[in-house]
């Protein structure tokens, strides 16, 4: 009996479990001081009132004999990837619903799509990343390459042509740096991956955080990306979906390696491991899709925009770099005087309550920085400004 | 660029697409017939009150701030876990809540538990079996043994102590032949898999249908099973899940393999591939193991135990041999003459308008087999049983 010796060469993932305890910490020490955290990657308003209507109504179908609905089509209901399809239409990108595979979240996606691709493959990550990209890779026992992302490119590295690559994963905007590519950028990791014959795997799940039309929400929007682009979305920042549970990926039948379709291999992999998704959480998806439910995610979304401005307006004013605030809900700043991102940590929860997390925990590139969110409680986001700019007065400058 | 060579060598899944066309025919050439469809495993009763009330209270919570629900714990929700605690605890068996995941169905955990294992196991498999637990071992190019059930073991193999074993994939009551191990028997597997220190994946997903209380219904009713077995369950067949996704998966934390907690992998596993279950879902789940819960599950499962009574009782007048119909929602039946599976698939839809699911779908011990199921409408389950009666006493007799 031989245990999956790869799982031994992890490292552990102490990041959020350090912070816990660190908070707990100075909690216990400090019990007057109100902590804020802006520390994590969840939602906080509440799902829409039209999702909550068609949750309700699914859950009613689900009473009685004659509206129950048992499995589920194999790829996601109809009338789901039928709303999919509208939502890129929408933007003038043609997606078929026949491409599109509805799935419990981008996490579970993004990760068991390594599952159709053969072990020896070239994998480029970014670092700074996501640690489930990483993660899940070395668990298969695979090394992979880092592309540098950091202060030079903004966060936004640009493909080296004299360097191979199989598998590219790209996140756009960012996690962990809310940096957004442009359509140009985008366009040379499409070229680049044509020319490589490889492909890219596009976590798109920050992608209704971009309000600018100039801005691309989907790699499908490059002329190319069919041929060498798996996209992967997800309601949990779209709509609030982080405890619902719902994403997608997009596979285009034109997507060929070694003379096979990736859409049926996965179609393989999705009907042999997977059960689909809760018939009533895609009713109460396709909510999102309909005239009122994309007002109603706007105001969530602008509500969470403005969270990210009031960090960034103060992170201008205060002189301090940062990538994100604008197109995500996340603010990658530079901590003061090359502070370790962990004594920055230490230093913005002892002086200010206020909790983030250590650019560190997401790659050695992110030494030196450290991670703000917009998911927090408005007032609570201006009142944890209005603390880092004292505390930034009185110690930093 | 590389795609994974073993899917390659998968063979298509032509069963339910093949049954599907052959009725598409059939009813297209006799528009007249009245067809009945035996063939498939989902149920067809809808939810239970108590869960649908479940349901819709926690889609409430969803819909206010202070209540809502973001990212869940990482095993699940304590008070599910708690529950299905107290569910073993009714059986006299210790599983703590520790030592309990909750998922999205036993498929995905059936399937997904193979990262956590090497490439070099010796993997053994009932034959015939659930196609997944054979599919997803090829999907890793894993080689697998299989354990022959036969008319001649009562589709119930043994284990043979001269044989090496890794890893051993038990279903009882099983899919498809729906016949169950006595506790002796199940002891027995335990001996010889800690003997051989391989680990029992023991698939629990029919256990609700036991209704004899000397009937092991779970693999921790058996002395030993804490060091040697994981065990898989859901809540499909038990509460009418199908649609809905629920299940759980048991790994004891004296489960060692190689000096490391299996527990411990799977944890691993779960929290970078996996991101919970919706909280509604497991609300709704909860809800299973309360007193009215349990008396609405009951009710249901009467039901199509009373079904597959009615299909038993008329293959024993038949003088028809077969497994299951007690215990599981299916019977397992012979072949008149060794008829060829598919011959008799024809036969008994052009004679009787009625559909079942050749047993040569699940391995070539399931040729001369035929599994009918009792998830359908009584009414309609009886007629079945009249027609085949009368076909029976036409053709074969």
């Amino acid at each position: 009996m031989n245990i999956n010796q790869n799982y031994l060469n992890l490292e552990e993932s102490y990041l959020f479990s350090t912070i816990n305890k660190k908070i707990a910490a100075f909690a216990n020490a400090n019990p007057e001081v109100d902590i804020i955290r802006l520390g994590i990657g969840d939602v906080t308003l509440p799902l829409p009132g039209s999702v909550i209507k068609s949750f309700h109504e699914a859950v009613d179908e689900m009473a009685h004999s004659r509206t129950f609905h048992g499995y589920g089509p194999e790829q996601g209901y109809g009338f789901l990837r039928k709303a999919i399809t509208s939502y890129y239409a929408q933007r003038e990108i043609g997606v078929e619903e026949s491409e599109i595979f509805v799935s419990d979240g981008s996490k579970c996606d993004v990760a068991n799509i390594l599952d159709i691709f053969g072990q020896d493959n070239l994998v480029l990550l970014p670092n700074p990343v996501y640690p489930v990209y990483l993660d899940t890779n070395k668990m298969i026992g695979r090394d992979v390459a880092f592309i540098h992302a950091n202060r030079e490119n903004g966060f936004l590295p640009q493909p080296d042509k004299n360097r191979q690559a199989d598998l590219i994963y790209l996140c756009s905007p960012n996690n962990p740096t809310g940096a957004a590519y442009t359509k140009e950028e985008l366009r040379k990791w499409v070229e680049y991956a044509n020319c490589q014959d490889a492909v890219i795997l596009f976590d798109a799940a920050y992608e209704s955080f971009v309000s600018d039309p100039n801005m691309p929400r989907s790699i499908y929007e490059i002329t190319g990306a069919r041929t060498c682009a798996i996209e992967f979305n997800s309601f949990s920042k779209m709509a609030g979906f982080t405890g619902t549970r719902l994403g997608y990926t997009v596979i285009p039948q034109q997507l060929v390696r070694q003379g096979t379709s990736l859409h049926k291999l996965w179609m393989r992999r999705q009907t042999t491991k997977f059960n689909g998704v809760s018939y009533m959480t895609q009713r109460a998806g396709a909510a999102v899709f309909t005239r009122e439910g994309q007002k109603e995610i706007q105001e969530n979304l602008d509500y969470y925009r403005e969270n990210a401005k009031i960090i960034a307006s103060k992170l201008d004013q205060l002189g301090i770099w940062y990538t994100g605030g604008k197109h995500s809900p996340y603010i990658w700043m530079e901590t003061p005087a090359q502070m370790d991102s962990w004594d920055f940590f230490d230093f913005l929860l002892e002086k200010t309550g206020i909790v983030g997390t250590p650019g560190i925990g997401f790659g050695d590139n992110g030494q030196g920085f450290f991670r703000l969110t917009a998911f927090g409680d408005r007032s609570k986001t201006s009142q944890a400004m209005d603390r880092l700019d004292r505390a930034w007065r009185e110690f930093i400058i």
